[in-house]
């Protein structure tokens, strides 16, 4: 991973034993420098030995010590837990904590002091029941009532089954594999042994170059239900941190105790989309402070070692917080994510550290790779989508995991990644030292800000839902749009010089964390935005922008914006503006019906002065409006497609006043688009789409002329 | 209209000069014992000395008065507006009151102590600014501001043209009509001449055997914007009402004084929508007070002269409160009012008076009675629609307005509604003195309760809005039930034994009055609500019922409908329960395609035991669920339609577990309904549709028999 050389290596393949020339014939093939085992193979030894190739191991700290964990379950990983809620239908209730948890990854803590560390809560009134209103009776807890109120109770369960491997073993049907028990970091026991463990081994695996940490210490949230199923997660989610030992320290060190609410939070678990409590933040720096420490204990001995110390990002990776303010002590050499689109590689291509590597698409897994499928199809979506993002804020490596064996019998598709590869160290070569030229900075504002850079309405990696597709979209776009992409909280709003930035962006749904909730009932925070627009900056709202209902408005930045909702009290009041404009920079490039997605009804113009761009069903569904010097654009849904990136981009130039800036470094084709760079005489084209395109592209002093671009491909044109 | 014979008279007619003959012709042919006049026409003098026809003149209390107003502007009715909101981009801001209204309607009250009587608010932080902070400068506010603040002012206007006229003026772009200025009641001197111009007029009019009073004093919200369009419209509204003598005099009588917030109320001026504050609701007591006081003054005085007073319900007819408590003591001996439908049947015939009139459709104006167009499809929809509530709750008499010269041309249209009126007068002979016969009692609770029953969800008399129409489709469902219908409000809840209830029905959008927003925190509602369910009550919710974000959930009554709403904070959480039951006895007669309006997205089963009817993307639309010996029933959206009328009578009857008395006195087909009476022998099944039909009917004991009906018919059937 330290090669300087540009055009050859920097990239992982997996390998397998009994696999040694064909390995060899594939790192060849690829240009490869480096070897992986994953999950279910193991390297071969001789493998180890070959010059200028890299292996990884993969190593786990927490779980797969099973000698250790069963000889001391009282350190196993501990989390709160809410019971289902229970209506009393008399003065009496009994709550079965277990009703709907799977007995094989939850038990009961009846070690610490239930009294003390749990919390029965009326759910009707939001009020804790007195302790002596309740007791606890094996798995039952029997509380006091009043009839017809709901309850739940917060408590404290072990967790003894490690979620991923045990969503590995049910989703695969593993049998005979023992169950792997998390073990808590902050265990004095499992402390020590965690350190010796780690140095033991690194003595006993001279051959391993680069130590894979899967990850450190605390699973994002994930817990099964009764029926082994899934029943909730959270890939952000602080969960399986919490510990009696945790919040005693939390109390010494901040002289205040957190109630098991602030992590229960009304039974949503501080799900990133509600407004995260003041408690929580602090809670999440107090953690993410502890994890870097501890993490930094094992990443020093691995460089005692002369080994490398990388991190995977996306398992145990609770508390690494990569954007937060104590992840540079650690010390890591590198992160190794997932890649599936834009948002999941700038997710790790944007982490400050020395090497970024990526896991592309697709697994060489037999769902992918059987006879008659062509596996190339999902190597060049995955590439090109993942493209554009990389041109902003490159990648040092890539890599593909599973099995090598299975993807050696592809010619054509191993054909195809070496071309990637090339592709990819190409662009590598050409950009990884250059900045980016953006045609303008803007700032995503929401109730997180950078500690969820990219993170933004993500509830589990990689996977789409309802309410999060219509926003998502609006990232993708950014991912790999050649602006310059911040991320605010409304904290930084307050103290920030906000001219620093072109445009403004609130994407969200009303009351969520993303919108802003209450945040919008801050007379500072709206006077600040105002201002803001008012004296020149852009504002760009997606979905319920500002929405609080108050004073009169659903949509607090409503003269802003020049919309507001009608949310039934003010049926009453005619709206007359529903004439759309004729034609918009903003719509030029439209060539079929815009997808909203989820979309938002009932928004309407509040006077003449509002531009309606598209108005369906009663309802504005895009509009723009000019405020003081500056401009809003508004747009009820955004999910991802060629089109609405261009919509974005367009309105991204349209708000900050840089329309006659459009067309510099820029194709017309809605496919295609253009990335140049600080100090490189070149600049690129890339088709993004799976058809070939012609297109018109324009250079940096907006000279145009007409390109043909295969599908996917990349064109470098000279200055 | 003191006939007691049944199969005669009982239907009022237009006339108008020039028309002697044919008036005798029509009166004769249609059975019609009252004549009435109209807007624009006068009766000639002959006919008013017709044996046995009733004379109904209409009669205007504080409009048309104008020789009077002129001289007394001081006493021309007020009312408290919002100015537009304005943000300050300064320390000072100049806010045009008028810059949105229209100069032939409004005039600044600059009479009235202006620092007394007005605002200003803060519309960011929601404050008062401090009097000494502003001045007035003519038509404009002078406001010393926080930067980047918006604000409004709140003001007294006079109102100087009355709205009906206007409406109707500007609509039919009327030229060298005086515009009615409307005058106060309040006022002495308009109070001492209403009086006596009444008297006078009853003098000069000995002919006349009916007063229609058109109505009294104040009318509904309606205020016109700057280009003489409307632009706010409230048929509940009390903006009119308001003056300083009415303010002062509340002070005198509460000892507290109503601010003018009270009446702007945000902007949103107290809409239905709005749950009412305890302010509003003791001003609408003290004023309707006030209102039947003075209108019993006319009345009295109508009877001194041996003539009949009946109101006009619909223009001026705020304070009136027909399902008030001071209605009865105004003395009227009946109302008018017009039937578009079963709901505005119902709103005329539920009213505790001697003689309830409906005026059907279609007018007798240009607009319908051309050549080539056939007036009798019109009619027929409009009485078989009012028909089924007309079986419920009988009016007294029906009605026509507008040309009788008009309609005389139209033969077949003219045989067609005397036709209508036998038809009507045969079943007025049967049931007007019979209680029908009910399956279910049912309560719709909501935030205002019988004070507004049958005006739950209107905006606008006879309008259809996008927020209103799937829940006035359960209105009108239920208004030709065979049901008994109450109308509570929450503090009725907490008072009442519910157990005198089958079912209580919530309908309405989140936060709105008629889901009932913030009631849903008070635990003593949920209590109540949970309890009576529990204990075999019936509970259904349409759209948001029991909509309110706490504690947890969103629809506070989430164990009793089973149900709650994904609002993004819970999307971790698996949804596994979508199955869809593969049959319902609720939803048995479905033919084709649920109808959901504007519907609802995101509800979720929480468990199990819901048991889904209908599931879309990703959401139950249709559920049902035992809660303890109870049921609830969830619907997300009614419009009005045959299928979902019987939808809901079947979850009525399944709620209040009565799915064996269902087919007693029942039709299956959706588009017949029976309607049987205590103490007559025979019942009537009548074809709601304007089809043919063929259809099995059960009597009382559930024994069937096939029927045909003609499009439209009634039939009679002895037991």
């Amino acid at each position: 991973m330290t090669n300087q050389n540009k055009l050859w290596g920097r990239l992982t393949l997996p390998s397998e034993e009994n696999f040694y020339n064909e390995t060899l014939e594939m790192l060849d093939k690829l240009k490869a420098d480096a070897i992986r085992d994953s999950d279910g193979t193991k390297l071969p030894d001789e493998i180890k030995d070959i010059e200028d190739v890299d292996i990884y191991t993969t190593y786990f700290t927490v779980r797969d010590i099973n000698d250790f964990a069963e000889k001391n379950l009282d350190e196993a990983i501990r989390l709160y837990l809410s019971s289902e809620f229970k209506t009393a239908t008399s003065e009496s209730l009994e709550i079965d904590l277990l009703e709907d948890y799977y007995d094989e990854q939850i038990k009961i803590d009846y070690k610490s002091d239930y009294k003390k560390y749990w919390e029965v809560r009326d759910r009707t009134t939001g009020k804790v029941v007195d302790i002596n209103d309740w007791t606890l009776d094996k798995d039952k807890v029997i509380i006091k009532t009043i009839p017809f109120h709901d309850y739940s109770v917060s408590f404290l369960a072990f967790g003894i089954w490690d979620p991923t491997q045990m969503y590995n073993y049910i989703t695969n049907d593993w049998k005979d594999v023992p169950h792997h028990i998390p073990m808590d970091v902050r265990g004095e026991k499992t402390s020590k042994y965690v350190e010796e463990a780690l140095e033991k081994w690194l003595i006993e695996n001279p051959k391993t170059d680069i130590v894979r940490f899967t990850t450190f210490f605390y699973h994002f949230t994930l817990v099964f239900n009764k029926e082994a199923k899934e029943k909730y997660v959270d890939w952000f989610g602080y969960l399986h941190t919490v510990s009696p030992n945790a919040l005693d320290k939390f109390e010494a060190q901040y002289g205040y105790r957190l109630s098991p609410e602030v992590f229960i939070d009304e039974g949503y678990y501080n799900s990133m989309y509600r407004k995260p409590s003041k408690e929580f933040l602090t809670y999440i720096d107090f953690e993410s402070k502890f994890v870097a420490e501890r993490a930094k204990r094992l990443v020093d001995l691995v460089h005692k070692y002369n080994k490398k110390a990388v991190m995977f990002l996306g398992d145990s990776w609770i508390g690494i917080e990569p954007f937060g303010k104590y992840f540079k002590e650690i010390g890591l050499d590198g992160v190794v994510g997932s890649v599936g689109d834009g948002i999941t590689l700038r997710l790790i291509s944007d982490i400050d550290t020395q090497m970024k590597e990526g896991r592309f698409l697709p697994y060489f897994f037999p769902d992918t790779f059987y006879e008659g499928n062509d596996p190339s199809i999902e190597a060049r979506d995955n590439w090109i989508k993942a493209r554009r993002a990389l041109l902003r804020s490159p990648l040092d490596r890539i890599g593909y995991g599973g099995y090598l064996s299975l993807a050696y019998k592809f010619k054509d598709f191993t054909d195809y990644i070496a071309n990637i590869a090339d592709e990819y160290r190409l662009i590598y070569n050409k950009i990884s030292e250059k900045i980016p030229k953006v045609s303008a900075k803007v700032a995503i504002l929401n109730s997180w800000g950078e500690i969820r850079r990219w993170g933004s309405h993500i509830v589990a990696h990689g996977k789409r839902f309802k309410l999060a597709y219509s926003y998502m979209g609006l990232m993708e776009a950014l991912s790999g749009m050649d602006v310059d992409v911040s991320f605010i909280n409304f904290d930084d709003l307050k103290e920030k010089d906000l001219n620093e930035f072109d445009v403004i962006i609130n994407a969200g749904d009303a009351y969520t964390a993303f919108s802003g909730a209450d945040y919008f009932s801050d007379s500072k925070i709206i006077e600040k935005l105002r201002s803001y627009v008012y004296n020149g900056g852009g504002f760009i709202g997606v979905g319920d922008p500002s929405a609080y209902q108050k004073n009169g408005k659903f949509f607090q930045l409503r003269d802003v914006l020049g919309l507001d909702v009608e949310c039934g009290f003010s049926q009453g009041r005619n709206k007359y503006f529903t004439k759309v404009e004729d034609s918009h920079f903003i719509l030029e490039d439209v060539i079929g019906k815009i997808d909203y997605g989820e979309g938002k009804e009932n928004v309407y113009a509040i006077d003449k002065d509002t531009r309606i761009l598209d108005y369906y069903n009663e309802g504005v569904r895009m509009a723009t409006r000019d405020y003081g010097k500056g401009r809003s654009f508004y747009m009820a849904g955004c999910p991802y497609s060629f089109q609405n990136t261009r919509i974005i981009k367009r309105a991204i130039m349209y708000v900050s006043h840089k329309e006659d800036e459009l067309k510099k470094y820029f194709a017309e084709s809605i496919y295609a688009e253009v990335a140049a760079f600080k100090g490189l005489d070149e600049y690129c084209i890339i088709n993004n789409s799976n058809k070939d395109i012609e297109t018109k592209v324009y250079d940096k002093d907006g000279n145009v002329k007409d390109l043909s671009l295969r599908l996917g491909e990349i064109k470098w044109i000279k200055e």
